[in-house]
Parts: structure tokens; C-alpha cells; sequence
């Protein structure tokens, strides 16, 4: 079958890998129908070093049940089902809590002989924990909707979940990403009342505002911090959704955020260090947040898709071909597209 | 009247300064019955450099009401009340929210004209706001155990608190002073099943046990870690109090806590960076804590000492007059004194 490979920054291939084949008695395979480009694939496509051997990419897709072990008692061939961006037995004392991105016997994608998801089909471990059958069938118009349950939808709920998102609130968002724009959604979900985004590209912005928030912020650093005060009685957001991982992003947060109030970081740290020191200390800053555990809230999620109320797949803005995938990384990491949709 | 000034590191005098007076009509002036030493106090104590202008010290004292000012409506003279360590107007947008420590009016004891505690009186900024009543006479046995509400008393509670420590919950404290072992108090009145106090000073941590540590960690660093891990089943305790506020100790916090757990902080970070990087994000630990807004939990905490239920005054094991200040501030920082108790 086809596969994406990554060799070194800058450097996607699509090549054929060996077609996967059930080896436990728990996993499943998958025709995969759709999948996508995710901005944490960013990070490597810019920074890894040139390897021979290659990393499998993708870890956000939706798929047909081709097999099933023994051991797999919840699906059958011809299911339609997403899966989360880790895969997780879903019975572990962790994922009992709904921390499935904790499991004891989960874990990535695209590593230790685990398929990516930018291919043509894909083992999955755990696959009565790790899928979840969608109602729909592969024809429908709301697979991009419910392709967003892999990934960004859930992480934008992670974050207004953990930082306490309630109704009434004040909330600033930082960053008009996928993800920015999924926790735009999910703080209004939660009743937010004034949702203030803070990104400069307009076309995200505009998408943004469809989505919920009431004001966008598009200066950045200090300027950006000052905006915010200013729309805010001068006291800053409750609650802020950080959805970048730079440090300027939490410095920002940092900025933006009210004495006494939460910071919910997603987008994965770029750096080892938090700097949060006795000035915000004294203000009491929560910081919350980390890897979403998807799985947990897919359910949930599902029906406010099914029905309509909300469209987070309005986030894909380009769609390819599984054999396109070089190009789709280029136009994500020239900011050309917001996400890419890739029909294998 | 006499008061206790710093002129350096090591440098504790006590020296003549002005009596206090009402400045302004929300005032009181307050005779001090009792003070103490704070641990806060030996940060300056190690490192301030020398100045001309000498610190004023002391910011957890019980007082009897001499004077108000004429808005001042809730005391009159006579009465005995406690101060918290920050005064707040008690009325701003802040405090209304139980964030006194962020109150607009509010500030330090010491500085910009306001008295420290450690002397023989002290205006009282924002009196009705600051000062509690205590219903109990100065001679009151309770005296001790009551002072620990202008700080360590509270300060454990705002550890426990914004830790989210619940019944039945596993609870790692990190640092036998003081304030480590209000928060064993506080962990235990929140229905902690497990706590585990990580301190190598044996007398402190026999007190520790007292107040409801159910085990004691000697050990620092990756091996007092690993003890935590192995008293919790290998996952690490849910919820972690940091009460030393060195980067050791954040470092010894992140490693204790269970994936999915929260590390609130209350001793004063003595660095400007949270080691906190993509490992711990993807574990999805919560950092929280800050300054404690004691004023906020006076009134709940001070039935709990009234009815004898708690016995927080015990972390006080030596008395001195105001005169023997700098044996006192010695003592502490030498590790022979937990806490210091002053009688002016």
C-alpha cells in the first residue's frame, strides 16, 4: 500500500510499505477514507534531521473496518469509524478517568510498527478502545466534521474543559489555527460570553468569528496583551486558550490572562522552560491543559456534529490526493492552507 | 516604639521609629500582642544587600484595636483582631472573589509607609477590610493557634485548596517548615486519605504526623520521588503541594505527581522559570497555587481552632521578647526553630 514518509525537514514522500496485517488478537485493520495534515506535523516537517529511517506520518483519520482479531467484539468489516490521534486500550485505570492519552498500553501512531494515518490503510491496536463507529456512511458530506473528533475538535475542548470554560465567561484564545479555531467553537459551546481570538490572518479570523468569537485581536506581543486589557475592563481574560506551543504564545497568555485565572496550553510546548516566576505567582495563575486524551470526549462531541450545530470541518481549505501530500505540507507551512484534507 | 528593621542579609535590629497614627479615615491603629517569624522572612534574611534604608519586618500579627479612623465602622478599641499577611479593602471586584492578594487597594506590610508586624504596634490600612475579630481575650491560651491565621494557617488551605484535595485523596506535601505542615492540616480537614509529607527534619515530621501525614518521605530528589511512586502504586500522588518554592523542589513536585495530577505551589518561587516542558504537558499536570489571599479563609478556618480541632500554633517552638529579634530570625534560618513566636 501507499504510505507518507518524512525523511528529513522539507522532505515528504508517499512510497509503498508493506500492506498491514493483523498480529494481536485486539487489532484491527482499516481502509482509511480520509485523513489530513495536522499543524504538529509541522513541527518536524521544519526541524528533522535528514534519517534514513523515515517517520510514518498522520495520526487523524477516518476508516472502513477491513478485519478485526479475536479478540475485537465491537466492530465488524464494513464499520466506519474515526480514530483518535493516540490509540488507547480505553479499559486502563487512566482511561477509566478519561485520561486516554495517559493509557498504560497506548500511544502514537507512526511509531513501533504502528501505521500512520496519511495512507492507504492502517493497523489498529486496541481497536475495540481506540475507534469509535461513526453513524454515517463513507459518502457522507460530514466526514470532514467528524474527521475534526480525531484531533482538533477534542483538543479545543480539552482546553476550554480544563481551563474551566463556563457560561458568562471571558475567554481569549491565542492562535488561529485549527486548533485556535476548534477552541473558539468549544468555548462557546460551553457558554461563553465574550471570546476574544487573537490571530492576524484574516481569512482564519473571519472563520473564527463564524465560529463564536466576538472580537479578534490581531497585534501580538504586549500590543496584543494591551488589547486585550483594554477589552477587558483593563483586568485581562478568565480564562486563556493557548493554542500555539511557542514561548511567545505563553507569554502572551501570561499577559492576557486576569489575576486569579487559568491558562489551558494545547499546542504542544516548544520549549522545556514555563516562564512563570513570583510576578504571576502572586496573581495566582492556574496553568492547566496538555496532550487532549481525544478518546474521551468523542461522544460527547459526535451528536453536536451529527446535528448540525456545529461544522468544525469548515477548518480544511484544500483537499488532495494521497500522492499530492508534499504539496500539502508546503502550502500548511507556507500558511497558503489552514488544514489539508487528504482523500487516499 | 520599637520595631524590627533589616539593614542586610544577616543584619536584624530592633530600633526606635515613629508611633503609628491614623492617616486616613478607613485606619485603625492596632497595639501588637503577638508576631512571629515567617519563613518568607529568611529569603531577604540570606540575600538582601545592604541598604541605608533598612526594611520594615513582619507581616502575620494579632493586635488590640487602639484607634480608628472615622470610616472605620466594624472595630472599635479594645477589640483583638489578626491581621493577614497583605491588607485588602475587602470590597473590590477581587476580593469579592476571595482574591484579596490582587485587592486594587491592597499591599505589603513595610513598605510605602505602612508599619511591619514585627514591632509593638502598626497602622492598619483598610482596618474593617483587614482585621478580623477574634472572640477571645489576649491572654487566650488560643493566642498562638489564632496567629497562624494571618499566614501559614491559610496559606496551607490555599495549597489544599486550589490543589483541589478532596475525600479520599492521595496527597504528596513538599517541605517540613511551617507552611508544609499547615498544609498537612489542610489536606486532612479536606478528607485525604493518604498524605505523604517529604521532609528529613524528624522532629518536624513527627509533628507532620500529628497533624495527619500518614507517611513521611526523608529522601530528596529522583529518590524521594521513587519513594512517593512506591507509595502510591507506582503512579505517583494525585495532588501535590509544593511548600518550599525552590526549583528542586518543583522539579521533586513534577516528578511525585500522578499523570493527570495538579502541583499547587505555595512557597515563593525563588526562580523565574517552571521547568514544565513537553513531557510533563503530555502527562497533563496542572500547575496552581499562588500567593494565599488568607483574608479569604479566616472565617472558616477559625471555628476549627476555636473548638480545638486543629492545633496549628504547635509549628511555634520558641517564644522571644521583641529585643532578642535577631537570635530569633538565627535560630530560624539555622534550622533550630521551626517557627518563632515574638511578645513585644
Amino acid at each position: 500500500m501507499r504510505a507518507t514518509l518524512m525523511y528529513a525537514a522539507g522532505d515528504v514522500r508517499v512510497e509503498d510499505v508493506a500492506r498491514p496485517q493483523i498480529r494481536n488478537p485486539t487489532d484491527a485493520v482499516v481502509r482509511i477514507v480520509l485523513s489530513c495534515v495536522c499543524g504538529s506535523d509541522l513541527w518536524p516537517y521544519k526541524s528533522l534531521p535528514p534519517t534514513d529511517n523515515p517517520r510514518h506520518m498522520g495520526h487523524e483519520f477516518i476508516g472502513v473496518v477491513e478485519q478485526v482479531g479475536s479478540g475485537v467484539h465491537g466492530l465488524k468489516p464494513g464499520d466506519l469509524a474515526v480514530a483518535p490521534f493516540l490509540y488507547a486500550d480505553n479499559t486502563c485505570a487512566y482511561c477509566r478517568e478519561g485520561l486516554q492519552s495517559s493509557c498504560l498500553h497506548g500511544g502514537q501512531w507512526g511509531v513501533n510498527g504502528v501505521d500512520g494515518g496519511q495512507g492507504q490503510a492502517a493497523r489498529i491496536p486496541y481497536a475495540d478502545g481506540t475507534l469509535v463507529r461513526l453513524p454515517v456512511g463513507e459518502d457522507s458530506e460530514l466526514l470532514p466534521d467528524l474527521l475534526t473528533l480525531s484531533d482538533v475538535l477534542c483538543t479545543g475542548h480539552h482546553a476550554a474543559r480544563t481551563a474551566g470554560v463556563a457560561r458568562g465567561d471571558t475567554v481569549a484564545v491565542i492562535g488561529d489555527g485549527a486548533v485556535g479555531l476548534a477552541s473558539v467553537i468549544a468555548a462557546k459551546m460551553r457558554g461563553a460570553e465574550q471570546i476574544i481570538l487573537m490571530g492576524r490572518h484574516k481569512v482564519r479570523t473571519d472563520l473564527g468569528r463564524d465560529f463564536g468569537a466576538t472580537e479578534v485581536v490581531a497585534e501580538r506581543g504586549q500590543e496584543g496583551v494591551a488589547r486585550v486589557r483594554d477589552l477587558t475592563g483593563g483586568e485581562g481574560a478568565r480564562k486563556v486558550l493557548e493554542c500555539v506551543g511557542l514561548k511567545d504564545a505563553i507569554v502572551q497568555a501570561f499577559g492576557a490572562v486576569r489575576d486569579g485565572g487559568t491558562i489551558s496550553r494545547v499546542g504542544a510546548p516548544q520549549s522545556t522552560d514555563v516562564p512563570f516566576g513570583f510576578g504571576d505567582f502572586k496573581r495566582n495563575i492556574t496553568l492547566t491543559g496538555g496532550v487532549a486524551p481525544a478518546r474521551a470526549s468523542i461522544e460527547e462531541l459526535m451528536p453536536h456534529i451529527l446535528d448540525g450545530s456545529i461544522r468544525p470541518g469548515r477548518v480544511f481549505d484544500r483537499t488532495i490526493g494521497l500522492e499530492d501530500i508534499a504539496e500539502g505540507y508546503r502550502a500548511m507551512n507556507d500558511r497558503e492552507a489552514l488544514k489539508v484534507l487528504i482523500r487516499p
